[in-house]
């Protein structure tokens, strides 16, 4: 029943691409693009992996919890973005962690945190380690070494009140782990990032995550009422509140702290009623500018649709959603009405731009076509982390990069990533492909998140990626995007958001963590110093 | 045109209850409650006003935007809270602020913080003055004084973007000066709190207000996209986004911050269409019970209703909406659709436990009564500021406070408070009268809000309140409820406040405050210290 875990790649290993679907993919990629891919490289085997030996001893207060052994530590090196992929396929896992903790009480936290904080070992929380920023990847530089303290066996739901619809979860759940729990009371957190598989309660809030909802309840922010968090100097717990306006909410602090100020232990998270009336339906548009006006009116309708996912024509055409149209997948869907009205009216304003619903007038029918298209997108959406991995054995650099932007800065921004990120690939590759979706809404503007796809080069795959990845990230800051809208800072993201954050906001955030985490051992590098 | 402001008492003189007004209103609580009241006292003067002598002479450079007058000092000195309208009665302005600067610029708010802080002066952000918490009353112990910072100079809205709805707007704009000047765009920040003529946005920003909307954008938090301050280190501004996961959001530090942490000067804020379609409806009750089952259904059910106020039979009574019946005043509005399905479907809700709409089926019928009830609260409404100031002269103490909290928990902290607040009202006052309505709504909980009448005794008014305040706020503290969900903490709320948050968070906000008030002058025995 077990799976075992991939220590360089995405997910299971039970679960990766078998060699027929790696051929499919190449086939494909091959038949779209027209590149000549090299022959597939074999799997990686852990034999080859270069794991250094650990700089600590396992202390006698952790012995009980923590472990040494290399391919644990492999696993829990890097997180799970294009460079930790190439690097993991190297079996070059220099960055490792020296220990691997993996506490199964709050007592155990604490004692790990003292015990870091007393010789100056860095301590870096980790739930599913799916981190695409470098969030989890910790030399330890000026450290005498680094402790992984790995959350999953804190994975409880440990109290659930259906009269408020709250659940109390333990911050080391993992998505399927915890919505098991809370569909035993008929109840589901309903969020679903594309990591949900391998990222944790505790992450997603230190992260501030992005979710199921395109609308209204983007980010796991919104689904918080209260967290408790356990520092080097003690415990931080608010109150189980439904709102409150009792001086700078506490929780607004812990939420994108990535790991820098604490470990998230807790959380009393809003939850819903399993939603039982559903409506969808794909529009289909020729011109993405007119894709575009349609997303942007239903954004500011407060018609507040579940879904309203836009695809331009190469990201359909990549999921196989759609050949040759941009399409806008709707959703709508409720625990207590029937949500057939709400679609209709998106989908009016949606049609007044030149959208065009594929199957005719017969509502019925409609559903039903449309309902294969959102199914598709689902699967094809969840099974794009592996697929990422299996491209990256196939000779091709395959990343995303996201933001949000207001309205009226879109255009100029998507022209400028477009040309930016295109000409990169042209010069570092020869060439390569882009698409768009925009995976959230707002009434003031989109998160678009883009895909790159271009052939890499042996020995250069790395300064390839690199290059197209700062091209992007310029692109985004030139044009006064966020550098993120739910992919988090991390390591990775840090030129970009120090330019972004004011600068007196930086000085106060590091007053916090000295308050905090005053041997300043938690998660070093990552938002700070 | 320009009305003068009441140097005492809520809002403009000119707009004081009549003579006959305050007659009638003495009559209406002579009959509800047979308290037999004294006779009117006479309106107080300001000649009898006694305002210290200033311990700060004007400073130079600040000499151009300062003033030293009585009369302005005297009606900076208090917000205007129950305790405020008594002293301010009784001629007592000794906690008075020696200075008053109105900058016209953030120059000039930059020149004050520099000067208060080289010369240990106390500084008080200030907008409209409305606080109910002593945010803005501060003695000064320990600093060579007080200065005044009244943003209401700076009062402009700066630039308007119609496709993102975004408008830049000065920290010092008044409701109704910033809502004059948006309706020039045909738009509206539809931010009504009960304040709204005499609250700024700034002020709105820093003690995170309570406007309009009964769910989703219940405080002002949901309308900031960002957010500029000035504080005694510099400036801090966010960039203009629809929504980020950059790290922790800086404008949720600066949201609650009450004037301790920097000037709010001027904020990107989500702006709105006027609404055109609306559908409302009354909706009456004879158990309270019921009523709050109602109105758990409907904030569960997403449909996102814009009012949802239920008022318990006291509160219709004393606003004149119903007599006998508990009323949920429900209210759907939009700028693109027509809303009754929505409206008609949470009727539906409500029946489900017993409500009654009092009109029969007729929909347009019932559309047009229960609009009559609608207006006739919302005049009650804004006009109830200028009643508690009448109420005040008649001899009767009437205050409010407010919370949120869980539905779990919401029966017990119901009883406890009635019970509690009450029984102290006997013991102080020999009665009292005690009514209760749900200002806001969240699917985990509703923010209840209470008013509290009882007859003064003469020379021990201020004991009596402070006596019922005491036994409301240890209330709402035993059963876990927030101390307040939209008044602020000020000075008044800091006890309970101060149990309410995390330990190491008051560590980590005083930290802050280090780092960007580091003389300490800002607001001083708010939030910290």
């Amino acid at each position: 029943m077990t799976k075992t875990r991939s220590y360089w790649g995405w997910g299971y290993e039970d679960e990766f691409p078998t060699e027929t679907e790696r051929a499919e993919l190449r086939g494909l990629v091959g038949m779209v693009t027209g590149w000549s891919l090299p022959a597939p490289a074999a799997w990686p085997r852990f034999e080859d992996a270069r794991v250094p030996a650990p700089r600590l001893a396992i202390p006698a207060e952790l012995a009980e919890f923590t472990t040494a052994a290399p391919r644990a530590r492999a696993t829990r090196t890097y997180g799970r973005g294009f460079p930790d992929l190439i690097r993991g396929m190297q079996g070059d896992f220099s960055p490792a962690p020296d220990l691997i903790a993996q506490p199964r009480s709050e007592a155990e936290v604490s004692a790990a945190l003292a015990w870091g904080s007393a010789h100056n070992v860095a301590v870096v929380p980790y739930g599913g380690g799916s981190s695409v920023v470098a969030g989890v990847e910790c030399r330890g530089e000026g450290f005498a070494g680094v402790l992984c303290l790995d959350m999953t066996a804190m994975d409880q739901v440990l109290e659930v009140i259906p009269e408020t619809l709250h659940a109390r979860i333990q911050g080391g759940a993992l998505g399927p782990v915890l919505e098991a729990q809370l569909a035993e009371h008929d109840l589901t957190l309903r969020h679903f990032p594309q990591s949900f598989a391998h990222s944790t309660l505790g992450g997603w809030i230190a992260t501030r995550a992005g979710g199921h909802f395109a609308t209204n309840y983007t980010h796991i922010d919104d689904l918080v009422s209260s967290v408790r968090m356990v520092t080097p100097q003690g415990a931080w717990e608010s109150r189980r509140l439904p709102g409150s306006g009792a001086g700078p909410s506490p929780d607004r602090l812990v939420l994108g702290s990535e790991g820098t100020l604490g470990v998230i232990t807790e959380a009393w998270m809003r939850v819903f009623p399993r939603p039982i009336h559903r409506s969808k339906a794909a529009v289909h548009f020729s011109e993405f500018s007119a894709a575009v006006a349609a997303v942007h009116d239903i954004a500011q309708s407060r018609l507040f649709p579940a879904n309203c996912r836009l695809l331009d024509k190469r990201e359909a055409m990549l999921n196989q959603v759609a050949f040759g149209s941009h399409v806008l997948l709707l959703g709508f869907e409720s625990a207590t009405h029937n949500q057939r009205q709400g679609l209709d009216r998106a989908i009016a304003m949606a049609c007044a731009h030149g959208g065009a619903v594929e199957d005719g007038p017969s509502h019925t029918e409609r559903t039903r076509i449309e309902t294969a298209a959102a199914e598709s997108w689902r699967s094809a959406f969840f099974r794009a982390p592996y697929r990422q991995t299996a491209l990256a054995t196939l000779g091709v650099i395959a990343d995303t990069f996201e933001t949000a932007i207001p309205w009226d800065r879109f255009e100029a921004l998507h022209a400028d990533v477009v040309r930016s990120v295109k000409a990169t690939m042209q010069d570092v590759a020869g060439g390569g492909l882009l698409s768009c979706r925009f995976t959230h809404v707002y009434p003031d503007g989109p998160a678009p998140y883009y895909t790159f796809l271009c052939p890499a080069r042996t020995g250069k795959t790395l300064h390839q990626w690199r290059a197209i990845k700062t091209a992007a990230s310029e692109a985004l800051s030139r044009n006064g995007a966020t550098i993120t809208h739910h992919h988090a800072v991390g390591r990775l993201h840090r030129p970009w958001y120090d330019q972004q954050r004011p600068d007196l906001f930086a000085a106060a955030l590091g007053a916090v963590k000295q308050t905090l985490d005053p041997a300043g051992v938690l998660n070093p590098g990552v938002l700070l110093g």
